[in-house]
C-alpha cells in the first residue's frame, strides 16, 4: 500500500542506529509533509558528509585541505585541527573508541595531547584487523616523532566489563611505548547521590579516595 | 571543533521529530564511518520523497501518474490506490489524523470505506484552515459523489482527552453530511490485564461490552 519512496526510506532509515520501523515512518511522512525544500536540505546535509576526510594521524574526521608536507617533503598532509595545533602536548595519548567519545572529552577542555580514534571494538575482545593497524600506526608515530616512549596513554574505554577487557588488550600492545598507561578515573558521578550508586561505583570510590 | 558537515547535519537532525542532539551526532558519525555509498544512498531515499504526490480526494501519499479524467471531461484525476479502489465504499468515511494512522487501520484489512487525512490536530480544538479546507473537501465530495448523506463518518482521532475535543469539533462540522458519526471502539486492548487496565478504560468497556 505504501509508495516505493516511502518504503525504500523506510528500508534504509530503519536500519540506522537507534532508529526503528514505527521512527523511520513517521520521520518519512514528516518530511514529506514539510514539503519539497524541507527534504532537499536534509538529503543535502547527509550528501556533504562525503565531503569530510578522516584524519591521517588520530582518525577523527575534518573538513580542511589536505595540503603538502612542508618539512620532510614525501606525502600529503591530511591532518584535523587537533592533531595540527602546535600547542598541543604531543607525547600523550589518548586511545578511545568512539568520535563522539573525543568530544565529551575536548569539552571538558583538560586534556591536551592527541588523540587515536580506534572505532567501536567488540565485546569479545577481537580487535578488527583497521583497529590493529590504528594501533601499529599510533606506535610509529611514538617512534618516529618521539624517538623515544610517550610520556603517557590513556586508555578511555568505557568503564564496563568489555571496556575493562579491551582496555587490558589495549595496554598490552602499547606498554612498550609509553611510560605509563593509565585509565580514566572511577567513582561517583558528579552530581550523583552515594545511596543510589551502585557497588562496584561505590567501592572504586573508595579505593580511588583523593 | 567540529567540521561544518557536521555541524549543519546536527542542526538539521536534532530538529527531526524525537532525534535530539546526542542521537543527531551518533547518526552523522555512523553514516560517515559507513562511508561514500551509504551516506550517497541514505542521501537519495530522502530527496525521493519530493516525488510524492498528494491524493486530491484523501490527501494521503501516493506515486501513481498524475491522468485525465476519463468520465466528466475537466480536470485532472491524482488519486492515491484507495481512493482509485473501485472495490471500496464511496459511502463510508474514515476522518484521521496522521498517514501513520490511516497505514495502521489498513493493515487491520477491516475497513473498506475510504479516509481523509486531517494531519495532525492542535490540542486547543483550533483546527488550521488548511484542515477546515481538507473538512469542506469531504463535505463537497458527499454532495457531489453521492448526492445524500454518507451512510457513516467515522472519526478516527485518538482516545485522549485531545482527540475527544477535536472528535466533538468535527462531529458538528460533519453531522449534516453522514446518517451516523461514529467513533472507535474502546475497552480493554487485546492482550491486556483488566487488573492493570486504567480506570477510565474499564469503564469504558463495561459500559461497552457486548
Amino acid at each position: 500500500m505504501l509508495p516505493d519512496p516511502i518504503k525504500n526510506f523506510i528500508a534504509i532509515f530503519s536500519k540506522l542506529p537507534s532508529i526503528g520501523l514505527r521512527q523511520s515512518t513517521r520521520l518519512a511522512f514528516y518530511l514529506i509533509n514539510k514539503g519539497k525544500n524541507q527534504i532537499e536540505e536534509t538529503a543535502k546535509v547527509i550528501s556533504d558528509l562525503k565531503y569530510l576526510k578522516i584524519c591521517s594521524m588520530c582518525f577523527f574526521v575534518h573538513s580542511g585541505p589536505i595540503r603538502e608536507k612542508s618539512s620532510n617533503g614525501a606525502g600529503k598532509e591530511n591532518l584535523c585541527d587537533i592533531c595540527q595545533d602546535k600547542n598541543r602536548q604531543n607525547n600523550i595519548f589518548m586511545v578511545l573508541e568512539k568520535e563522539t567519545d573525543l568530544i565529551s572529552i575536548e569539552r571538558t577542555k583538560k586534556f591536551k595531547g592527541r588523540y587515536l580514534v580506534l572505532g567501536e571494538l567488540t565485546k569479545s575482545g577481537d580487535m578488527k584487523s583497521a583497529q590493529k593497524l590504528r594501533l601499529n600506526h599510533l606506535k610509529n608515530i611514538i617512534k618516529k616523532e618521539l624517538g623515544t616512549k610517550a610520556e603517557e596513554i590513556i586508555i578511555a574505554t568505557n568503564p564496563t566489563t568489555y571496556g575493562d577487557l579491551n582496555a587490558m588488550i589495549i595496554t598490552k600492545e602499547l606498554k612498550d611505548f609509553a611510560k605509563k598507561i593509565t585509565r580514566l578515573g572511577r567513582g561517583i558521578p558528579t552530581g550523583g547521590e552515594i545511596e543510589f550508586a551502585d557497588e562496584e561505583t561505590l567501592g572504586q570510590a573508595l579505593e580511588r579516595r583523593s
